[in-house]
């Protein structure tokens, strides 16, 4: 039975938890939080402490706290030889010498929507073997899809999903946008979104790109600009349809 | 039954094509194509034909075409009072007095990738109430979700689809390409864009933007930033940033 203190109440420690608590094998001791407030949804569940003097003794303490907090909190860590790790897209191993490690589950945490976390893709270093070991141990028992990345690839990851997700939503929200000017339903576009994203992780992204840009269909860019009212919108419209042509500039 | 003409044999067309050929009550009689090449793809199941002269009888002429090609194609039909419809997303209704209508799917079709074509909204117009109630029962043998739509309306989604789905597709290319470069798997980002596709799906894009731009985490963008080696792709990263900001100036 692997013990685990989690330190922090944000989402990610949230949907962790719920996590853990499903699985087997493992439990959840405790949860540490600065704040008594984000506390109130574990203290049903298990023991909750403010104070990290009270940290109780487990075989892995996870960090899931904001980047600057972390390095912090794991010197306060009043246990030696535990295995602590992060749960950062960003930052590098701790600061510590050994029994230290990242555990980085990818993908975008909304407290109020659940998740699956059996499909989510666990991102995993440590500092030594053993350490690396007891995080596959405890990524495969709620998670099918567990990955060794580099700090560096993590990073890279990272970055990608600020297109792939951030950036992508606020598209989707400039999209929402146009739909509520002109009075039609954004419920309308919901199946095109799901498809885009299906197709996307079916094939290539760059291999399946459509619209006018791909085409260079000038007429229908031209006639999108002018409806544009918005002049940021339209920045944006005509910077990706130049990305767009230049990284299919062989087809064009 | 209701007899149909298909005119053109691109994605649209072949999709349509698949699923009246699956319904009940409607019947395609017939695909026209300028070049026979496309044509085979359908003469196993039908009739075809490279000359508009040859066009078959029929109750609606589906034209899915190219917006320059529509027009012309709907001149050459060889029967009055039948009803003609385009499946463009940006033309108006036809430059005839009667009987036309559009019957626009809102999807991203590839022939390769097979659609359930049950959840595809489709947006309908027409000249006139019979026509709208013969495109709407015909719309309805193949999808569950017909919707009646103006020409301004059905305009404002096609802009709105660029971005939900062309646009979105390039910010899922670079993505792509920020992994092959730090060889890491652009698999690991999968569950991310489906499930970023979900949440939009469920509640409003708008209220659910994460990530550093809407946090204003200053350190991790100028990190990422950094990273990006790509000038176009920083160029990219900076505007949709700070219109993230923009769109969200009051959570800053």
């Amino acid at each position: 039975m692997t013990k685990l203190v989690i330190l922090g109440a944000g989402n990610v420690a949230t949907h962790l938890f719920r996590a853990f608590f499903a699985a087997e094998n493992c439990v959840v001791v405790q949860v540490y939080n600065r704040s008594e407030k984000s506390l109130k949804a574990f203290s049903e569940k298990t023991s909750t402490t403010t104070s990290l003097k009270n940290l109780e003794e487990a075989d892995i303490y996870l960090i899931c706290a904001k980047d600057d907090a972390v390095e912090y909190l794991a010197q306060e860590i009043p246990y030696k030889n535990k295995l602590v790790a992060h749960t950062s897209g960003s930052l590098p191993l701790l600061d510590v010498s050994k029994n230290n490690g990242v555990f980085y589950p990818l993908q975008t945490f909304s407290k109020e929507v659940p998740v699956d976390f059996s499909e989510i893709p666990i991102c995993l270093e440590a500092s030594d073997e053993n350490s690396l070991k007891l995080l596959q141990s405890l990524a495969k028992k709620i998670s099918k899809k567990t990955y060794r990345i580099s700090t560096e690839q993590r990073k890279a990851l990272h970055l990608a999903a600020v297109f792939a997700c951030n950036f992508t939503n606020h598209l989707y929200a400039i999209a929402e946008e146009i739909c509520t000017e002109n009075k039609v339903s954004f419920e309308i576009l919901h199946a095109l979104i799901t498809e885009t994203a299906r197709k996307a992780c079916l094939a290539s992204p760059q291999g399946i790109q459509t619209g006018p840009a791909v085409r260079n269909d000038i007429k229908t860019i031209k006639r999108h600009l002018k409806q544009l009212e918005n002049s940021n919108f339209k920045e944006i419209y005509t910077l990706l349809t130049e990305s767009i042509q230049k990284k299919n500039a062989t087809k064009l």
